[in-house]
């Protein structure tokens, strides 16, 4: 039997998803949590590989099983066995063919950024930062030049192992206050580091040290030594994925909102 | 000369507050920070001294020195030397008879709840939990029982070191939603564990445990074992301190915002 979940976690206390040989990824501790409750191993597939650092407030997961467990067990049987950094939001058996990394025709980011002049102490592992207020209405001219499908090797990782930089970005969504910028990025797929390579090169437009057109530029050079440095983990949030409305999921996105950071 | 500053940190991170023998403490992490900037010891008072696991957006804090160091100094330089679970938000010289403790006139603290089936992962140490939704409309009157001068008794800890259980509670104030809620206390003074504790009772309220008027009857029993337990510290924030106009601050007060938990 095929079983589908949602996985909230706090990147901070993982070395990222991937599973790793000293155990320290998300997916280790989740495969560890569940072959308990199967008595048998498990070995689990998520929609986002998320780096270390990274947090997930809907990270969709599916596993099989030969175990009969009602959802429950895979939910609070489960929670009690994982680190405190980590809990299942809900798990109900889906069709053979679902894939929670294959089956997912969408995958949505948040980026939250603090902007104040002190570095945040309080969610340093939980906001981006900015050192001064910034421009969103010139980050959200930048940003619109990015919708639509495009070769997006100008903000994809060296050690990006996608089979293709072309995928199809949604019109981000900027909003922002005197407390901070959030984010917002849906795409059928993300290269690896995506998110956080265009956030670093908005930053440069809502900082004024490019016009917005700067980054249509960038995108159509495809050359990642011009754009902007990677900017931090800790900002990050994979909010969920979608998946057809025939698998019968729960919900498999989720809000974040900023905390208040004045 | 004196100088005022306001301290942001991160609870989780430190054993509480107060100095410790193995040096845990925000103000061992300060102190030590400080007496690398002045080049001479230094002594610190604060407006709060919170629990292991309570955070701070806004404690005040003043010491003395006899080094001459522009504000910036007292800002950016400790936060190089602070660890990233703290950060100073302002520093500015203050006349002698400024005291941190002793010349706040109201204290601000604020409890974050998740309401939701699962325990919170992603903001684990930063929320206080119930599995369950709760009346709102019904914590407000329990709560509201509390505002005045009374003899807080029934809401203080053993170990509460303070002269006098008579303390001046201004109403509460309480919002909620579909995520979780939010109370706010200001009053002149705190005894230990006082604002747990009441959380405690009013979610027994909030949960229909027990009816509005129970809060009075606790009050007025003055019996400790009468009220629920202490709750979680992990929801606990130090919200500031007030102070006389006289004194010229800059904020002393900031705002807490739950995060995203639906």
């Amino acid at each position: 039997m095929r079983i589908a979940l949602a996985l909230e976690y706090d990147g901070t206390a993982f070395c990222g998803w991937q599973s790793q040989p000293s155990a320290c990824g998300v997916q280790d501790a989740l495969e560890r949590a569940l072959a308990q409750i199967a008595a048998h191993p498990v070995g689990v597939n998520a929609a986002g590989r998320t780096d270390a650092g990274v947090h997930a407030v809907s990270q969709v997961v599916h596993f099989d099983t030969t175990a009969a467990r009602p959802p429950s067990a895979w939910v609070r049987g489960v929670n009690a066995l994982l680190p405190p950094a980590a809990a299942v939001l809900w798990a109900q058996p889906v069709p053979d063919d679902f894939h929670a990394r294959f089956a997912a025709v969408a995958r949505h980011y948040t980026y939250v950024l603090a902007t104040r002049a002190e570095r945040p102490a309080l969610f340093a592992g939980h906001v981006g930062w900015y050192h001064h207020s910034l421009d969103v209405a010139a980050m959200r001219d930048g940003a619109a030049l990015l919708a639509g499908t495009h070769d997006f090797s100008a903000f994809r990782a060296a050690e990006c192992q996608a089979k293709s930089p072309v995928k199809a970005l949604a019109p981000p969504a900027i909003d922002g206050d005197a407390q901070g910028v959030r984010f917002h990025f849906s795409a059928n797929a993300f290269l690896h580091h995506m998110v956080r390579n265009i956030v670093g090169s908005l930053v440069y437009v809502g900082a004024g040290r490019q016009p917005p057109a700067w980054i249509g530029a960038l995108l159509d050079g495809r050359d990642r030594t011009r754009a902007a440095p990677t900017f931090a983990a800790a900002g990050l949030y994979l909010a969920g994925a979608d998946y057809e409305r025939r698998f019968g999921l729960p919900a498999t996105r989720r809000q974040v909102v900023l905390p208040a950071l004045p």
